[in-house]
């Protein structure tokens, strides 16, 4: 292991100028225009894997984006670990609110700035060199290895879950590794044990069969807007708690324990919402912002539109109001679940004067990773050892349904040891991830290896 | 006026084509792109008029778009009207939504389809081929004639108010005439006594100053559509009253006498709103559909936004949400009133995690006309001479603030006697108006004309 740290030192900068390479390839999913670009980061990779050590690399094809499979199996004895990244990345626009190109990857105080730099193909080279640091000094590596580097992250991974029910004794092993999330804070280490799901639905309100005038109808014929605004409204009570039936019942409830973790890390709520513009705060009742970022289920509209909405004065009673509605879920609550729910809820609540339309759009896995397993015991040493203080065991609010499916397909609980920050702009203009950062990522990676190696 | 009829009879095919010219102007007035086409329709308009004989014809600049003046004065001693019309028209959106191009006229089944057919450029024309018809037949008018067409009635005839203050000598009349009325039924005359007034605005909420991503802040920062729709829906209470104070105090309410000739009409709200599609009506409590559309007012939800309005699902946390309200206000109440009212109620319910933008955008006055004068009992025959009854003593829901300035500034009453369906779709795609209708408005209007002239 020192071996390993030793030789990132020496070669960080060699390390940061291919990172650069394979940033300059702009491999957005998306965009079918850049699917060349896509299989070109996925070759790129592939090469410079095998060119390392790594003993099989293979590109693997699915119905969309290749995924890049590595292994390196070292002892049948010894641990094997799961590493998942992506290849793939956001779309760069709006280009002109970037301050230099978005695959021209350039550093600026210490931050290396390109699409891509943290939202994760700098996070998975980590894994990369850690490997590299390892093969170039000990030739070989202290555990088994096995790599899935998808490229279809960004669009929805959608074709990861056959890949990983087609692949199951492929991909056998002790324990997923991610690195896609983020630090705690600047320099404050944190280890992600719980995410939230997702049921994401769409709802449409139709009254009359056409617009009509206002002035004409106004005072007879019921306005779908101001029904589904009705109906939004009542999906919350007076303490902004959701009120679909049963939409509580099976949260999985923070310990005291966790409260009291919880209440002891250095967050300041009110500060956290008031840096986006927001005045203060709003939670359900009886709970943090914290908490209720990521440990409570939640329920946003993120978007709405119906009749005019130009410039100007259009005096229309409209046909139709949308919404699309989504719930944060948290563990033991399924999008099935919810969504059923959701639509049970609009079925009996729409008024009668109304024809509802529902569609469930999309969903997702919350996850809870237990905390005191050996991989998460070597996770949080290995990552005392690079910062000095123990990293705070935390819950995401986002959702990264992958680590429902690799428990789901796999049996595999997830170790979630991300180096990003909040401020990386991963889906914005002028993404970077701090050198410091990618520097602490590999010599984490490095010291995980071998202490999880040990630990069986 | 047998003359005038049998021209018309005669010459109607031509009237129609020509009116398609004058439709196939797209005079869009609330879009600036299209300034240019609303200038060519007021040149088409006065070019038109001069050439069929009206003594002065003018194209008056405004601030805004401008005013095609008339003028065929036949003798002092008679009597002068001054018929105001609206050659501007509303936009044709959705244009998918047609079932053919909005500015390339097609007659279907009778009906003449085209943004504009009906609202008002149809209605307007009716006036100028009843001129003609007397010109070509008797070589001059029976009274005197003004005329006014502007180009802003649907963005609120901003500058008509100071037009007519600028202009009250060259304007005197002894009635205004309009036709942008509809009928009470299909081969049902009616003549408009009573109109509603209106009151627009805009409302932003604003909650952080950016969109955020709703994994990592949902839960903590207040929803600004979530937060709108509470407000839209706080509007009105479960007798679907409005809820905003002091909402109903000027309100002149419906005599019994009104009460008992509304009951009489052969009117059935529920068959009404049914053939819009609307599975059941939704009124005031204790009033009928046809009181709660044209003697009580109302509030509607014009247009609603905000949020990720694409397809497919973004978990966006939005920063804004932006609603379109108007209130449909009845005699007693004032725009200003009610616009202040408004703003009152939602600064008071604001909540503390939401900014408000409040823009009031448009506002107009109800009004009540006589109905024993001698111009409304020269209309009412020439309707009867048409169709053969007495048309009906109407509201109308529809609001023509223009009709409050004539009594206002020039001291004149209106009448409106409007040859328009509810069934139009006149702000809707679709629009039509029956040629039938068409010519029995210009039928109408020649016998107006010429009883009018007799009957001072």
């Amino acid at each position: 292991m020192d071996n390993a740290l030793a030789y990132t030192d020496s070669n960080f900068d060699q390390f940061v100028d291919e990172l650069k390479d394979f940033l300059r390839i702009p491999s957005v999913s998306t965009d079918s225009s850049r699917a060349g670009d896509v299989q070109k980061a996925a070759r790129w990779l592939a090469d410079h894997m095998k060119a390392l050590g790594v003993g099989k690399v293979e590109i693997m094809e699915t119905a969309g984006h290749p995924i890049v499979y590595g292994e390196h199996l070292v002892d049948p004895a010894a641990p094997t670990i799961l590493v998942y990244g992506h290849y793939d990345v956001q779309p760069p626009d709006p280009l002109e609110l970037w301050d230099s190109d978005p695959f021209d990857p350039q550093v600026r105080n210490g931050d290396l700035y390109a699409r891509g730099s943290c939202d994760d193909k700098g996070q998975l080279f980590m894994h990369v060199k850690a490997a590299e640091s390892y093969f170039k000094t000990d030739g070989s590596l202290p555990l088994n290895v096995k790599y899935i580097f998808e490229g279809e992250e960004e669009i929805g991974s959608k074709h990861l879950p056959q890949f990983l029910s087609d692949n199951k004794d492929l991909l056998a092993a002790d324990v997923a590794v991610v690195s896609d999330t983020a630090l705690f804070g600047d320099g404050v280490p944190s280890i992600t044990y719980g995410l939230r799901g997702l049921a994401y639905v769409e709802v449409t309100l139709q009254g009359p069969s056409i617009d009509l005038h206002s002035g004409v109808y106004g005072g007879a014929v019921h306005n779908p807007i101001n029904a589904l605004a009705k109906m939004i409204a009542d999906l919350h009570d007076d303490d902004h708690r959701v009120t679909i039936d049963g939409f509580y019942d099976n949260v999985i409830d923070l310990t005291p324990e966790e409260r009291n973790t919880f209440a002891s890390l250095p967050f300041d709520g009110e500060a956290w919402v008031q840096e986006v513009g927001a005045s203060k705060s709003k939670t359900e009742k009886g709970f943090t912002p914290l908490e209720g970022t990521t440990a409570r289920p939640t329920l946003d509209c993120n978007g709405v539109w119906g009749g005019f909405i130009g410039e100007g004065a259009k005096t229309v009673l409209p046909a139709k109001a949308n919404a699309k509605i989504s719930c944060r879920l948290v563990p033991g609550q399924t999008p099935e679940e919810i969504t059923d729910k959701l639509e049970a809820h609009f079925r009996k609540h729409v008024p009668e004067t109304m024809t509802l339309t529902f569609t469930d759009l999309h969903g997702g896995h919350g996850a809870l990773t237990p905390t005191d397993s050996n991989a998460m015991k070597a996770a949080s040493d290995a990552m005392e050892g690079v910062y000095g203080v123990k990293p705070y065991m935390v819950r995401s609010g986002g959702s990264i349904p992958i680590v429902a499916d690799f428990k789901r397909i796999l049996g595999q609980d997830t170790v979630l040891m991300g180096f990003g920050l909040d401020s990386d702009a991963i889906h914005s203009p002028n993404e970077k991830f701090g050198l410091d950062r990618f520097r602490a990522g590999i010599d984490s990676i490095i010291r995980f290896m071998s202490l999880f190696s040990r630990s069986n």
